[in-house]
């Protein structure tokens, strides 16, 4: 229990303790602790130089053995009231200040680990073949995104223009995207970098990386269609990237993890975690358009753990570096109302989604908002929150 | 003329003042600029400290007029002997001094603009497809690499290990690459920066883009064969690319500018620079293995010129950050011995290279050193240097 006073099912309870960066009124970036309403401000109570660098980047680099002395020190300020005098003078109501993209991202990697979107996107894109291709069960497929447009939460999704094909037609044309999509993800955050030529095994995941964040890797469905045969996605996903502000440590997960679903084929032993502690997580998300509820994708169903995205990124020798983000790709569960994408959500355009309102949807609209949420077991109990990604779609320019 | 008595065809006259970072005895990191067998130090000879920063991204930054001025500036240095005594003292032989990365690279995108080099992986990867996607003449495919292994020339290429599958197998094996490989490719680097939704037109590239360098982009094409569809490449390229340390800048290529190859579709109006001043390059490229000339790989017939690779990635929106490198794909000619990779050189592994030392060659072995030299015609009438990237084969850890 905290002296704080936290409000009922606040979410960010004593035992979550996300971090960010915020400013308030002097405009100053900072590194900020969510605790209830309030942030705390970390540089101005630990007086450490390393939570006004403007990014969490240089408090991750410095590992697990000072991530976990903060969090004791943050949790005992918290909850015993001797503290009170010395920690309230650096609390601010999180509605007053302005959160910012918490990681100067490095490298950013967008897997493809949920089986039921791979196999949803195979049917729709490649109808004639199986929907998973042959390497899909025995790796973590994975692609690099465009760190510059990994943005925080809030940032305007201005509709991108690009060439599109119709499938009638012989010529692409140009114009806005007719086909605007989100993608409801989870990213992993690295704290510590690794040496080139070295690998990072499965038993090391915790040792690199920091923490979890919610993710909308905002996508352009006609202009990907066209593009990425034969080297993947680039244009269709590269205008923007939302992430939440809230990095929430993994510590704050532990009661979160979960064993992942049978493997159906034996996997290389850099992969099988079989044995080892399971990181699969029991996140559930939320995907709501312009307020109302259009489906609750479930983490804890993805066949890939960021821990195996890990080991196969670095198997080959590539390091990390500090502000790595591993995204899980799209979460989708088996069922309709559980799809993480409006691709899935109305079958490629085929099935639109009744709305409440009484209209229907396929793709994005201009001004429409989509917030992502997602909570996870805490390990007081109740739920612990990831905070939101949200975004409002702007014409195009 | 330089006062400085530079050696006979030396590459790096006058006319071409790359940019790189050096390091002496004393370990710091700064920027230099080559001329003849020197380098001459620019944190000492200027006094500013952007160029003490140990990256040339902050005075990228700066933008084509800080660049033009300090061209003009060193030109004037070099040339009139009356500056001998203020510029000599920070001069230091090139072959005493450590070359590091120049640029902190932002985002690495690798593109595929070589008509010859894509019909020929075409005909490689997809043999009962025809050799081009139908959206290969439309715009220039490209897909994010991995900024955080793009190293400085010398950097040891430890042969990578990861998934295969060789045909007649129906499960992957895992093991060190069998088929490792090399690109010849020319890298563009962005000096500053442009703002998201804001698409940067064709026009613009020289108020962006710095200058040039050589790129060996590394394969590993039995992974890369495994894993590629339907995402892209990832590990069979990430383990490395080699970037030469020195970075001509774009006023050094004004007389290599030529016209691109006629174009065989009409292009969308972003992409057509039939009526722009042309970004076509005459770089001749030079391949060596341990010390054999194998390949001449010409720049001037590049489909794509980065101009348009430019203003293609940035149509969506996409923002560009100082120190992204745009790399040109494997630069590849119609003929056998113009062949910018060995995947090419000996057909798939199909047809080996006969060496002048007796030995045949389909992919690198460990202890093979593969150097890359490129040359273009400079303002002053000879050639000018874009250096060198080398580097030798480690075998697997």
């Amino acid at each position: 229990m905290s002296w704080l006073g936290l409000p009922e099912g606040t979410g960010f309870g004593i035992d979550n303790l996300p971090y960010g960066v915020f400013s308030d009124a002097s405009g100053r970036r900072r590194t900020g602790v969510a605790i209830g309403d309030a942030v705390l401000d970390l540089a101005a109570a630990t007086g450490d130089d390393v939570h006004a660098t403007g990014s969490l980047n240089a408090f991750l680099a410095r590992g697990p053995r000072a991530w976990a002395d903060l969090r004791d020190q943050l949790t005992g300020w918290l909850t015993d009231e001797t503290h009170r005098g010395r920690v309230e003078p650096h609390l601010l109501p999180r509605d007053a200040v302005t959160l910012h993209l918490p990681v100067e991202i490095a490298d950013y990697v967008d897997f493809y680990s949920s089986r039921h979107h791979a196999e949803n996107l195979g049917r729709m894109f490649r109808p004639d073949s199986p929907p998973l291709t042959p390497n899909w069960e025995h790796l973590p497929i994975g692609y690099h995104g465009r760190a510059g447009t990994v943005q925080v939460s809030g940032t305007p999704v201005v509709r991108p223009s690009g060439q599109r094909r119709a499938p009638a037609d012989d010529a692409p044309t140009f114009g806005p995207s007719q086909r605007l999509d989100i993608e409801a993800e989870v990213g992993f955050v690295v704290g510590v970098g690794s040496e080139l030529g070295r690998p990072v095994p499965l038993a090391a995941f915790a040792d690199h990386v920091f923490g979890v964040c919610l993710v909308n890797d905002w996508s352009a469905r006609d202009i990907q269609s066209w593009e990425y045969v034969p080297l993947g996605p680039f244009l269709g996903k590269s205008f923007l990237t939302s992430v939440s502000p809230w990095v929430v440590p993994l510590a704050a997960l532990e009661a979160a993890r979960v064993a992942p679903p049978a493997r159906d084929v034996p996997l290389l032993p850099y992969l099988d975690d079989a044995g080892a502690d399971p990181w699969g997580l029991d996140i559930a998300i939320e995907v709501r358009l312009n307020g109302e509820l259009v489906s609750c994708p479930p983490f804890d169903l993805m066949y890939w753990t960021a821990a195996q995205q890990l080991a196969h990124t670095t198997v080959n020798g590539a390091s990390l570096r500090t502000g790595d983000l591993f995204a899980s790709g799209t979460v989708s569960g088996p069922a309709a109302d559980q799809r993480g994408s409006f691709i899935e959500l109305s079958w490629g355009g085929a099935e639109p989604l009744a709305l409440a309102d009484g209209t229907t949807r396929t793709f994005l609209e201009d001004g429409d908002v989509v917030i992502l949420t997602a909570t996870a077991p805490g390990t007081a109990g109740g739920r612990i929150s990831l905070g939101e990604v949200t975004g409002r779609v702007l014409p195009a320019r």
